[in-house]
Formats: C-alpha cells, structure tokens, sequence
C-alpha cells in the first residue's frame, strides 16, 4: 500500500530509527554490547490516506507502530518497543511534507507533520509567514513531533508555545480518522485538541497540524543584558513576564552558566566585561538574553520598554554581540556533545517549570540531587521560558564520565533530580514523557489522570497497536 | 454528613435550582403546564471533603448529582435530569465561598467553586489583585461555573478566557479527588486541565479553581468608535488582533445592533452624531467599543497603539460616553428579558466563533436562518471577542412571539441556527454545551471525540451519577 520502495528492513534503515538523541541513546548507540530494541521495518507512507491504511493492516497483523519525526527524542518517545506486539514497525512521516494550504486572512496553514523546522520555514517563507517555533531541535525536528510533544521553541514568550500555536490536527487512528478544530476558541466541551497535543504518538498519529502563523519578521533584534546575580535576574524575568514586557526571547543563565559562557565565548573581551560589569555593581553577573522579531515600529516600542523595566532591575546592557552570538549557536548544543562524549565526559539536559514561588527551591533542590549523585559536576542552569505564573528551568550537567557504568551513573543522577522535581514543578516543560518520565506521570496528574489516557486510548486504538510503553 | 439544615426539600428551593436562565427556561417557568424535571432534593455541602462524602452517598444511593453554582446556564446546564437514576439532587456549592490562598510572587489565587463573580473580586481586591473576568453573568455565576462551561469574559482580549486563567483544577469525583495542574506549561502529556475546564459536572465536581490574578487596575479607560459598515469594522477588529494591539474589552456591533443602540441609547445625542459620523464618511456605522484596564502608563502607551490603527481603519473617535454608557450597561441585557417578556417578545442570544475566512459567511448564514425560520425580526450580531485566527459572534434576537407554541417557534428557529452554525464555526464560544447543543457536539469533534469524553467519564464517574443528560 506504500510501495515495496518505501518499507527498508535493512539494518542501517532500522538502526536509524531505534533511538532518538539522549545522552543515553547516544551511550548505548555507541556500545558494542548495549542491548536496544530496533524497529522491524521502517514504513515510509506517502501522505495521511496512505498512514491510514498502514494502521489498519498493523491492527490485524497486531504490529506495533512508533510514529518518526525527526527522532530528536531525548526522553526515548522513538524507542522501539513492541509492548507484547507480533512486530513493530518505525512509521517514518519525512514523506508528509507538503504545505497543505494557507489561509492567509485567518493567518493559519496547515502543514504535514513530515515537514522539519526549516523547511516550513522555507514553506511558508514563500507565502510572507513564519511560524516562530525554534527550539534547539529545530533543524531536525519535525510539525507532527512538535505535536506529539507539547514542543516550546526558544522564542515561546513571543510566538508561545507549541500548543498556543496548533488550531487543529488531523489524527490516523486504528478507528479511523479524527479531526478537530473548527474555531479559534470554543466551550464546546473541553479542548480535545489539548488532548491530542502531547499524546505522544498513544492517541493517533498526527498526519497534519493547522497552525497560527505570523508575517516573517522584518527586524530581528538580539542582545544581552547582566544581571547581579540569580535572584536579581529571576525577579527581573517575573517583572517583564508579569508586566508584559518579555521580549520574544527571553533566556537567563544562573551564574554558572554565565561563567561558562564568559569562558568559551570567544566573541567576548571578557576581562574588559567584567570590569565593566563590576563598576556597575554586577559582581555574579547573569547574562540575560532578549530578542524581539517584528517591525521595526514595534520592536523599537517593545524594546524599549523592555529595557526600561530591566534597567529597573539592575540590569546593565552587555550589548548586542551577546545577544548575536547566542543568536548563532542555538542550535550547536546537541552537537558539541559528540565531541564531549569523545573526550569522556557525561553530559546531559534535562528541564521542569514551577510557578515562581517554588522556581528557587526547585533550582536547589535539582542541584543538590545532581550534585549528590553525581559527586564533582558542573550544573548550570537557565531560565528559557517565562509566563506570568512561573518559568521553566533547563539543567545542563557535565561531569567526568565512569567508565565501568556510564548508564547506571547518569540513569541515577537522573533519577534523582526526578524525584527533587516531583511535587514541585512539572516532570517535563518541553521534552515530553516518552519512557523516562512515565514513572512520574501519575504523581503529576493523579492515577485518575493516567487511567483517563488510557481510557482514550483504548477508544481510539482498542488493541494497542499506537508506540506500546510510551506515556502510560 | 452535610447537617440536616444543608439538605432542602421544599418546593421553592427545588424549583429554583430546576434550571437555568435561557429564554426557554424562562418561558417554562412562566408556563402553568410547562412541563420540566425538578430536582427531588438540593444539597449544600460546606467544603470540597462534604462534596466528596455526598458524591460517594449518591453512589451508593445510585442517585444523580447535578451541580449548581449562580444557575446561569442558557443551555440547559443545570436541568435536572436523572439519567434513570433513582432521584437526583442539586449539589448547590454556594457554601464553598472562601479565598482558599493568595500566592502573590506567582500571581495566583486558590478560590472556591461557590464564589460568585462580584464576590471572587471582592476578595481578591482585599489583596489589591483581581481576576478581570466579567462576562455578562458575572453578578451570578459562579468560579466553578467559569471553569466548568470554558467561560469567556466581556474583557477576554486583555484578561484571556477562563481556561487561560486556570492554573490548576481540584475536583471530587466518584473515584476520589482529582488534582490538576503543578506548573504554568508542561509537555508532561496532554493537558488534562483542558479536559477539567469544560467538562460542564460531566467528569467531576469542580470544588476549587487555582487562577491567575493581576494587580487591580489603577486606571480603566472606555470609549467609542464608529467604522464604515460591518466589512471595515471586522477588518479593523482582525487587524488589532493580528497585530497584538487589542483593548482589553473589544467588542464590535453590526450595523443592525448599532442602529438600536442609536435608538435606545439616551446619553447620545443621535442626531448630531449621525451629523458627525456621516461628515466623515460612516453613513452606516458600527459602534466599536474598546477599553482598556492598567497602570496609567501602561493604557496610555496600549491606547495610543490601538487608535493609531484604529484610524487608519477609517474609524471615527465616538468618545468617552459611548465607551462609559455601555460598562454601566454591561450586565442589563438579561434583566431586560423579563420586561420583554412581559410585553410578548420573543427574545434570545446564540453565539458561535469561527476563522477569520469563515465569520463573514457565518454571520450571513445565522441571520438567514433565523429570519426563515422567525420570519420578521430583529437579528442583531456583534464581536465580543477577537483572536489572531478569528472572532466570536454573537446574536441577539428579537421578535414576536408565537403566542400558541412560543417554545417551539424558538427551538426551530435555534435548531435552523445551529444547523448554520456547524461545520463553518464552534457550536458555542462561551455558552457551553449543556444540553441543547449535545446533538451537534459529534459533527464539531468527530464521534470519536464522543467516545473519548464518554470513557473519560467511566473512568471517574463508573456509575453515571454526575450531571446525566450533559454534554455527551
């Protein structure tokens, strides 16, 4: 039904498609003996009509299907797990990657879920728009992952979310297909698109994602701020997030991140910095970086109000190669971790959010439980999204690697900040479930919570068929 | 378990929780032979511990629990039915009235379900904050109400719709207490707030609402605009949304609506603002009311933006009093009802939302409809909210009444209403489903959308006893 030409059963298809990117993918992609399950074949449909007729031939052959996006999964949503199926199959959407139709007065297109970061960009580029979502994932990521998983791009406090983002999706289920989204905002029962946003591959596979999109920027503006010290710039981001007034990136390093950027940045006359920095009272510096996209009318108005209520703050202006240079390397993180991985040494990401009374202990608390498992390790922290209530907290953590049990060591530092995040913040505020986080759903979302998933998942997929031992 | 004082059984108290407030429901209680179900007892349980103790009574007494806060619905929300249960009451939760916790750093208020609109701003003003959700059954309805039907305030384009408020959800459910919502954004699986809000008592008893609070506004500015005709005032509306200079209230009248506001307003001088408008080419206005609510800085920088392109739109300046007289007026609508009740009009409001591309042909559609099925009468249609992918419309309708069968003159009329309706726009905005709008639930999101709200609802409510006849 897809043609012979689109199912690979050989190893290096499959071997593609068995892992996404963690620290522990990578480990075990990298072990000559590490143990993980890998896809019996990759199915490569051509368009929605076609993942559906996959899915039913997978219901009565009972084979399991792991949708595939980008397979940027840093939380093992990709694994190929079979859950009790026959067979499991890798369903490669990169064949979805058309840009189905643009609504230009409503300011919506839809877009398969094949189609990756850049490339919808350079969809919709041709049309005036942008869609704004720019997470580090972006040039491997695709729609439909974003989808699956409640993505947050970098610049979230301008353009939101991934979900503020999604107006309607278009679901394969072994039930046939499920539409939903007919109006900007409704009280017709509650927001099943909500539902769908985030399920992870368990409730259907997204095939199309109608999303709001905006005129392409004509100014693009970044730059970088310090501030004297974590609690200075956290209330600095609460101010600009409770007032209005976040530029459309809003991303501040806690101390130690900033004295990693001070000494990598070779962009950065750092002794000069400091001094500067020190004059004007920011001894601990936090480097804070804002950029606004728009006209030039509204980012000189934006701007400028911005500036007003961080210079309030203490804030003093470091200026706009900071601002660029962060600009340029967003995306380089996932890659310099080949290299570090090279040199033996463990390093990783992981991430939470809190409402703000609780964002400090919890910054603590993932610390102290890092640290403690881990013994010596650098872990730098920043703030990467910002809401009126609360913000996200994304841990970068490097240590020296053991060489006798490098998965057990992160597998129980990981663990760890786990347990310090339960009860305080969100297990995950942009990376998803997938397997890790699943013993964690419930002490987030009640047991009444997961069986309600469940519940959903049996209507649309009764014989389990949809990415077994993903979510719940 | 509730104090024998808190269990009701005579008739006035039954009868007045027996429904709601919509036209039907008030030509019903007017009627001598109306015919409608009557809860057989109204409970009223003092916390959310009484509310689980009686739903795990009414479980093992197979009895249906209806819950009732300012019994506004116009849908049908609150009526009595019992699904084949033995007896059902009214769980009215007016005694759930307490400001449980102000957390002042995230800007979030714990309030009960009882506390009535006036009152939640009574209470959180004690704090110098407020919730900014007014909707026209504000000075009734109640938090848990807000929540259950996906409310929507007359300032939503500042404040946002309820749901965008709710940070967290606590419900007691057949199955024990259910607990949502531990940070402002997660990718922690779909967000099963969404599935809370909305669920109109289907899949809980809301008891307390977890909200986002701002700082009450020092300064709150109204006023008035007159566009060209309905094309140039929706295109001036779409092009605010769409460049994020909205007020906080933005609400645009039709021509039809306008020409009665002309007529009744007695604070306008007609006939020197006819003068006015028609010198600067608005010969058939729209009325655009917009305002704005904030620090005095803050309104003055928004105001300047919104009328900046509000001119461009060929929008003639109206003033303060227009702006003024419609806040005073802002909850009369329904205690009209009664006197035109009294003086045998038919009188009622629908309302939907749609896709820019759609709101034009939606609103034809729904007038057509219900000019065929009325025959004369006064169809009146304005904007009350605004999105950058589309607006909500909102009817109110007027004619005379069929004195031999009023209540099916209004039931074909909404039925040829509704049948407009789906398929171009939601089936409610802000109404919610209750039980008039059941039948066109299944074509807005897909009977596998009923099927997922059907097993959620086994899941917490195994026996059916909450709110039967609802939603699905």
């Amino acid at each position: 039904m897809v043609g012979a030409e689109n199912v690979l059963v050989d190893d290096a298809a499959r071997l593609a498609r068995a892992t996404g990117l963690s620290y522990l993918d990578l480990l075990r992609r990298r072990s000559p003996t590490a143990d993980f399950p890998v896809p019996d074949a990759v199915v490569l449909p051509a368009d929605p009509d076609e993942v559906q007729a996959v899915l039913e031939a997978c219901v009565r052959h009972d084979v399991g299907v792991v949708p595939f996006g980008g397979g940027t999964s840093v939380v093992g949503g990709v694994a190929a797990l079979r859950g009790g199926k026959t067979a499991v199959i890798a369903l490669d959407l990169v064949r979805l990657d058309a840009l189905v139709s643009v609504d230009a007065e409503s300011r919506i297109a839809v877009l398969q879920a094949g189609v990756r970061g850049p490339e919808a960009e350079r969809l919709l580029g041709g049309h005036g728009l942008t869609l704004g979502h720019i997470p580090q994932s972006f040039e491997r990521a695709t729609i439909g992952g974003f989808a699956a998983t409640r993505s947050a791009g970098q610049a979230s406090s301008g353009y939101g979310r991934f979900e503020d983002m999604v107006t309607g999706v278009r679901l394969a289920t072994p039930r046939g297909e499920w539409k939903l989204g007919v109006a900007p905002a409704s009280a017709a029962g509650p927001d099943l698109r909500q539902l769908a946003v985030g399920s992870e591959g368990t409730l259907g596979v997204i095939t199309e994602v109608a999303l709001r999109v905006r005129p392409q920027p004509p100014v693009r503006r970044y730059e970088g701020y310090a501030l004297p010290g974590w609690a200075a710039g956290a209330a600095a981001v609460r101010d600009l997030a409770q007032h209005h007034a976040l530029a459309d990136v809003t991303r501040l390093s806690d101390v130690d991140e900033t004295e990693v950027s001070l000494a990598l940045n070779a962009g950065l006359k750092t002794t000069a910095l400091r001094r500067y920095l020190a004059a004007r009272g920011v001894r601990r510096p936090c480097f804070l970086i804002v950029g606004w996209e728009g006209t030039a009318h509204d980012v000189a108005l934006r701007r400028r109000e911005t500036a007003r209520r961080l210079k309030a703050a203490g804030a003093v202006r470091v200026g706009k190669a900071l601002g660029e240079s962060w600009r340029h390397g967003r995306f380089a993180g996932p890659r310099q971790r080949d290299a570090l991985l090279d040199r033996g040494v463990c390093v990783e990401t992981l991430e939470t959010a809190a409402y703000w009374s609780n964002v400090d202990e919890l910054r603590d608390d993932v610390r102290a439980a890092l640290t403690a498992s881990l013994g010596r390790a650098i872990v730098m922290c920043h703030i990467s999204h910002a809401y009126e209530t609360g913000a996200s907290l994304y841990f970068t953590v490097l240590t020296a690697r053991d060489g006798s049990d490098p998965i057990g060591q992160w597998q129980r530092a990981k663990a760890a900040a786990c347990e310090a995040i339960s009860g305080l913040g969100t297990i995950s505020h942009h990376h998803a479930v997938g397997v890790d986080h699943a013993p964690y759903l419930a002490a987030e979302i009640g047991s009444l919570g997961v069986e309600v998933l469940r519940a959903a998942k049996s209507v649309v997929d009764p014989t389990g068929i949809l990415n077994p031992g993903k979510l719940v």
